[in-house]
């Protein structure tokens, strides 16, 4: 299927570079060198990076003047993963089929680790060249909002304190919207400032990546109750365990599904504007949504 | 004393800047933005908010223009608290007399809260007016380069890894630079970059800003010593309890002293240069590295 295959091949592209960005593990103190090197690299299909990239392609913008922002969305996606497995928060003993961050390095490393590559991420955007230093500045705040306390940050704590007890289709949604939907969001966002997208353009691509935020996560509901505990490289049905808020929990599973469909709809159609040079967006909206069930 | 008065009437302009700049305790999700507050809000003497003040005001900008950035300190320092005091680190219970932050809102929060402030001191240097985009980008990644993994981060790692092993001066400088002095320098080499600091200027206030560094780390090791646990607002004699690397440990406390009142020596003839306009800063130096003992 030629969208994997362009994936799989965008990811090694995004893979050299994030391995060249990084301190290499011998750079003293090399404990906390290897520990973000461990979870960075340990792969992921790089949709963050991907996004970034294809949305400023776009617009216009040379791929290569965009890696470094591409690189600084997976570090950040990467540090919220690393800190999320935490035994404080979610727990968890494997990730991508390969035991946590804290279970290799001990906690206090894994949350310094998590600490570097959120504050990497943002020196890695003050690196990046041929964009005006307004553009770059527009992205940074972009990426700190995104990823922050009003960004992915607040969707965790929601969660936190949703644990346990009932909540409405509207906390849901805040959840949600905030804690994956923000980085999305944001991934997209910033590839088409610093390629220089008009407020138009910038508008319909914010749309396109609200939809494929949510659709993204519907979609992981789904995946976590019906999907192939090999493939996500996690415990299936652990956030019903854990007695999380989830679409299925709240909307049923036929329902998540036609939640899921009709948010890949709407996100193809806000990129109308762009014809047939949108196709890889267009593409990546069916990847990301309609993966594997 | 002129210079305690003159900390206090910054700590309250600075206090004031924090609270105003910090998202009030309503805002969704609640219990982060108390948690950030909580911490934030703890009072403290301001010392690199004051440092990026003072050193932007020699080179002749407009304490307004730079507080954005004087706040921005504020909050790293504050979030390596919080992530510093979690039991997986220091494990301590208590900061400035009263329980820390994971005490109060549990570790999940912490840590996110920890994470929230780095983001959000990101989020504030793009909010600076009146300077260049390029001065602000500079002034970014001089803040991400300190406070990161080859910054305070790697001396806090490295400082864990020694922790029950003899290590040699050549590591206990290199843990204290990165610890404490990083922020401390960043702190000053941000306020001259942000004003705009000649090359020879900026060389001046970076010497300057290592030497207190160092003479801040080693006040704070012979205070864990001899100092007044009320003072302190921590438990006297706790980094010897830990088998921590200290500067008494290694070179005894009476040469350390000598060793602290050289590096006071050293930060004022840097600022020669600058001649009278310098004063609040030499008096700062003072006060830095002679407090207390």
């Amino acid at each position: 299927m030629e969208i994997k295959r362009f994936i799989k091949e965008k990811s090694q592209l995004i893979n050299q570079a994030l391995e060249d960005y990084l301190p290499n593990q011998e750079t003293h103190p090399a404990r906390l060198h290897e520990s973000m090197r461990y979870s960075v690299l340990a792969g992921g299909k790089r949709l963050r990076p991907i996004l970034v990239l294809e949305a400023a392609k776009l617009i216009g913008a040379n791929e290569d003047d965009i890696l470094e922002a591409a690189c600084a969305l997976e570090m950040i996606h990467s540090y919220s993963l690393i800190h999320d497995d935490l035994p404080c928060m979610d727990d968890d003993d494997f990730r991508r089929g390969k035991p946590t961050n804290h279970k290799v390095f001990g906690e206090a490393i894994a949350v310094l680790a998590g600490d570097s590559l959120l504050t990497y991420a943002f020196e890695l955007m003050t690196e990046i060249k041929n964009v005006s230093a307004d553009k770059v500045l527009l992205a940074i705040r972009e990426l700190a909002k995104a990823s922050g306390n009003r960004g992915m940050v607040g969707g965790q704590v929601a969660d936190i304190m949703a644990e346990g007890r009932n909540i409405d289709s509207d906390e849901l949604e805040y959840i949600h919207t905030h804690k994956t939907g923000a980085l999305l969001k944001a991934s997209v966002r910033i590839g088409a400032i610093l390629a220089g997208a008009t407020d138009e353009e910038l508008a319909a691509l914010t749309t396109y990546a609200k939809e494929i935020g949510l659709g993204f996560q519907i979609v992981d509901d789904i995946l976590d109750i019906e999907g192939d505990a090999k493939k996500l490289g996690k415990d299936i049905g652990s956030d019903l365990d854990r007695d999380k808020a989830t679409f299925p929990a709240i909307y049923g599973l036929e329902e998540s599904k036609k939640m899921a469909s009709a948010t890949c709809k709407r996100a193809k159609e806000a990129l109308s504007i762009f014809g047939e040079d949108a196709k890889l967006l267009l593409q990546l909206a069916d990847y990301i949504i309609e993966r594997e069930y």
